[in-house]
C-alpha cells in the first residue's frame, strides 16, 4: 500500500473519452473537475448521513426499506465511480493498492458482503463492515490544499510524539498497577489493563468518572497523576510549536541564503539583498546574482 | 447583513439635537459619550441579571408581579434606544441590517412577542424567545479596544481552525460509529450521532462520564481516541501562536519600513537597510538616515 | 491596603535588640535571618498539616484535646511573631495594613474569635474563619525569587485574560440560558446560573459529569459548545506565550541599546559590542561607552 | 545512588569472554550489540504483558501453574543478565548503585521475595512488590536518544514547574477548605484532604465527578476555581516552550561561535563577528574568515 500515488494518463488512450475523465476525475483546475469534486463530496457526505440516520433504531424500523434502497443507490453510484476510475488511469493496480484506492473499495464493500452473508447471525458482522464505510469521508482531505502545513509539522514531529506517547504508557502502566494493587477489583479496577485505561483516561485530563479512587492512598496517588499529566501536557505543544517554528526560520533561511552569497568586490561586504546590484557602504558594483 | 457598519451622520441634519446625539450614541471620546456607554452596559447587565433570577422557579414565583414589569421596563428603554439609533444615523436600515442592528433588535422582540401570543403554550415559547435577549451582553464586546488584537488572529487562523475541526469531526464520526457497534445501545451508544457526541466528550478531554465504555475493547478504542486527542491538542495552540508571532513580525516589518523612509536622490529606489550609503540599484549616494 | 511594601528600620533603633531582630525577620541574606525564614516556613507547614487532620472527623474526635492545645501552641507563636514585625518596623500602620500583614492577621485571628463567640451555632462560623487560617502558606511564596518572572508575565496579561475570561463568561451565559430552555428542570438544568455553572464545566474541559445532556438536540449544542472551547483554548496559552516572548525579546533588545549608541569617528560603522574599543571595520579607535 | 553512571570495561579483563559480553551489553553501536538491546526490550515488553494478563482474575484462576512458570522463568533470565552486568563491569557496586542497577534489581526482587514470605496473608504483600516489576520498562527509555532534548528542556524547567506546583497545591489547598466548610460532609468532602484532592482534579480539568458542588454558593466557587484554572493553564506549556526556544538559540549561538574562531594575531582575543577585520580590543587586523 502507498501512501502517495501520482495517477498518470493511460498513454494508450491519450484522445478519446477516456482522456477527458481522466482530467474530470483526477484533476482540480478545471470547471467540470470541480463540479465533479464538489459533487462527490456532498454525495459522500449525503451517504455518511444516510448512515447515521440508519443507526437510529426508531427511524431503522419505520423507514427500512428506504433506507435500505438508499443504500444500494449509494452503492451503486460509489461503484460506478471506483471502476471509472480504475479505467481511465495508466496502472489500475497501483491506485488499487494506494491509501485511495483501499479506502475507496472499503466504503463500497461492506454493502456487497451483506449480500453474500445473510442469515442473523451475519447481522452483526455487517454492522461492524458497514461502519467502515464512514472512510469515505477521509476522502474529504484529499480536496483540502491547507492541510499540508498541519499535518507536515505533525508528520515531522512524529518522532517526538511517539517518544512521547510510549513515556506516557510506560506512566500510565506503573500508576494502573499501584492503583490495582491499592484500590482492587472491589471499587472496579478489576485488572491492571483496566487500571492502565483509568491512568490514561486521568492523566489526559478527561476523567470519565466511571472509575474513580475511593481510599485516602488511592486519592493521593491520582492527585500525583493529575499533576504530572498536568505538568507534561506542555510537552506536545512545545514539540509541535518548535516544529512549526523551525519549518518557519527555514523557510527564511533559505530565502536570506539566495541572495547572500555575493561579496562586494570593492570592500567585500556580504548580506546583500536579492535585488541589489551595487554595494550598498562603497557603492562598488556587484556582481551577477546567481539561483 | 452586515458585519461593519460604519454609521454615519445624517447631513440633513448636520447641527440640532439629531446631531448631539448621534455623537453621543455612536462616538465614543467626548465625556458624554463615555457616560452613556457606561450607562448602557450598566443596564444591559442589570437586565441580564434579572432574566438569571426569573429563572429561578422559587424567585419567579414569590415575585412574579416585579419581575413582570423589571422586564418590561427594561424593554421599553432598550426600545427607546433602538428608536433614537435609527433616527440620528444617516442611513437606518443600513444599520437595522448590521450585526448589531440585528442583535438590539433580537433584545427586545420577545418580551412584545410574548404580548401578542399569550396562553399557556405560548409560554414555552416565549422561554426561547426571551433567551435571545442575552444577547445584548454582546454589545459589550463593542466598548472593548483591545479584542482585536485577540479576534484578528483568530479570524486570520479561522481556515486552518476550520480544517482542523474538520478532521477532529472525522476522528469523531469513525469511533463514534465504532463504539455504537462494539458497545451498542445496551451501554447507551443507541445512535451513531450519539456515538458522535461520546467521541467529541472524550477528545477534546471533556469526559463527562454519562457514557463510558464497560467492555475490555472498548476501553482500549477509548484509550487510543484520547491519546490521539491528546496528541492533536496541541495542533490549535500552535496555530494560534504561530498567527500571532506572524502578526507580530509584520508588525516589526513595518517599523523597520519607517526607518528605511529614504529614497535614492539618483533613481528613486526605496526601502534602503538602515547602515546602507549608496543606493543598491544605481549606486548613487544616499542622504543620512535621521529617525 | 498595599500590595508593595519596602520594610525600613525605625530610625529611633538604629542600634540595639530591635535593629537585630528587623533583620533577622525582614533581610533574607544572613545566616540568622535564613534560619528563621526556614524555621518559619517549617512551623507554618506544620500548622496546616494540623489544620488538615483536625478536619477528619475520626481524628477531631479520638484526639480533640490535644489537636486544640496545638492550635493554640501555632496560634501564640504566630502572634508573637506578627507583634514582633510591628515593634521593629518603622511605620507598624502601613506594615499591618500591606497585603502580608492583612494575611498575617487573617492568620491568626479565628482563632481568637472562636474564643469569643462560644456556643453551638458559632461553631459552623468558626469553621468558616478557620479556613482563612491556610493563608499563612501563601506567605511561602513571598520567599521565592523566580515567581516573579512568571507573575510579571501574567500581571501583563492581565487585561488580555480579563478579556478573554469576558468572552468566555459570555459564551458560558448565552449557552446555560440556551441548555436551560431545552433541557430545562428536568434534567437537571433548574436555574440559568446552573446552566452558565455547566457551561463553564463543559467548555473548561472538566466535564463532572453531574449536568449532562439527555436530549438530541442538547448534545448537538454540547458538542457546538465543546468545540468553542476546544478552537479558543489556545487563545490563554498564545497570550501567555507572546508576553513571555515579548519581556524575552525587551529585555535582548535593551542588551543591544546599550552598547550601541557609539559611531565610528572614522568611518561611522554602528553596532559594537560592549567591550570593543577598536572599529572593527577600519581599525578605528571608539570612544569611551557611556551607560 | 548515581543517576548518570558511565560503564566502563574491567581493565584486568581487556580479552576475552568478559570483554567481548561488555561491548554486547553496555554498547549499543555494533549488529551483537543492537540484536541484544533488541531482544532485551521484547522480552521486557513480554514479561510487562504477562504480569497483566495475570492481573485478570479469570485468567488467574484458569492458567495459575503456567502464568506462574512464565513468571519463574524471565525472573530467572532477568537475574542472569543482572549478574552478567555486574560481573562484566568495571566498577559492579557503582553500577549495583547507579538509577538502572536499583531498577534492574527491583524488577527481579519480588518474585525471589515471594518465595520467602509464603501464606495467605503474605499474598498481598507479594502483589504490591509485585507491581514493582512494571519498572522493568523504564529500561525501554535507555535506548532512545531522542529524549534528551524533551527531558533536558523538563529538568532546566524544573524549578519554574516546582513553583508552579507549589501554587497549584497552594490554590488547592484554599480552595479545598472552602469546599469543605460551604458543601460539608454531607456531600462528599468530608475532610479537607478530600476537598483538595477534589480541587486537583477539578482545576486540572480532571472531573471525575465523585465529588461534585451541590449548593449554590458551592457552583459559583466552582466556576471561579475553573476559570483560574483555565487561565493559569498556559503557565507550563509557556515556560517549556521557552525553555524550547532559549536551548534552541543557544545551539544557534554555538554555531555563530564555530564561525568566529579567529583569534587576534595580535592580543588574542576571540569571539569576533563574522563581518570583523579588525580586533575590537587592540585594533590589530584580523585574518580572512574562513567557515
Amino acid at each position: 500500500m502507498r501512501l502517495l500515488f501520482t495517477p498518470q494518463l493511460n498513454p494508450a488512450t491519450e484522445s478519446g473519452w477516456r482522456r477527458r475523465w481522466f482530467e474530470i476525475i483526477y484533476h482540480h483546475d478545471t470547471p467540470p473537475a470541480r463540479n465533479f469534486d464538489l459533487l462527490l463530496i456532498l454525495t459522500i457526505l449525503a451517504s455518511v448521513i444516510v448512515i447515521m440516520l440508519d443507526s437510529d433504531p426508531w427511524l431503522h424500523i419505520d423507514h427500512a426499506q428506504a433506507l435500505y434502497r438508499i443504500e444500494w443507490g449509494f452503492t451503486l453510484v460509489f461503484t460506478a465511480e471506483y471502476l471509472l476510475r480504475l479505467v481511465v488511469v495508466k496502472r489500475p493496480l497501483r491506485y488499487a493498492l494506494s491509501m485511495w484506492g483501499v479506502i475507496d473499495l472499503l466504503s463500497i464493500l461492506p454493502t456487497y458482503l451483506s449480500f453474500f452473508l445473510p442469515g442473523t447471525q451475519a447481522l452483526l458482522v455487517v454492522r461492524i463492515l458497514r461502519v467502515l464505510r464512514v472512510f469515505r469521508i477521509l476522502k474529504l482531505t484529499r480536496y483540502v490544499e491547507e492541510g499540508s502545513v498541519l499535518t507536515g509539522a505533525l508528520w515531522r514531529s512524529r518522532r517526538k510524539i511517539f517518544l512521547f506517547v510510549s513515556v506516557l504508557l510506560t506512566i500510565a502502566l506503573i500508576f494502573g498497577a499501584l492503583m490495582y494493587v491499592i484500590e482492587g477489583p472491589e471499587y472496579g479496577f478489576s485488572t491492571i489493563p483496566t487500571g492502565m485505561y483509568w491512568a490514561i483516561v486521568t492523566m489526559a485530563t478527561v476523567g470519565f468518572g466511571d472509575l474513580a479512587p475511593q481510599t485516602g492512598i488511592g486519592r493521593l496517588i491520582t492527585s500525583t497523576l493529575i499533576l504530572i499529566g498536568y505538568s507534561i501536557i506542555a510537552v506536545p505543544t512545545g514539540i509541535y510549536t518548535a516544529e512549526l517554528a523551525t519549518s518557519m526560520r527555514r523557510a527564511k533561511g533559505n530565502e536570506r541564503e539566495r541572495h547572500d552569497n555575493r561579496g562586494c568586490p570593492v570592500c567585500g561586504l556580504e548580506g546583500h539583498e536579492s535585488d541589489a546590484r551595487y554595494c550598498r557602504r562603497c557603492g562598488g558594483a556587484l556582481p551577477e546574482l546567481m539561483d
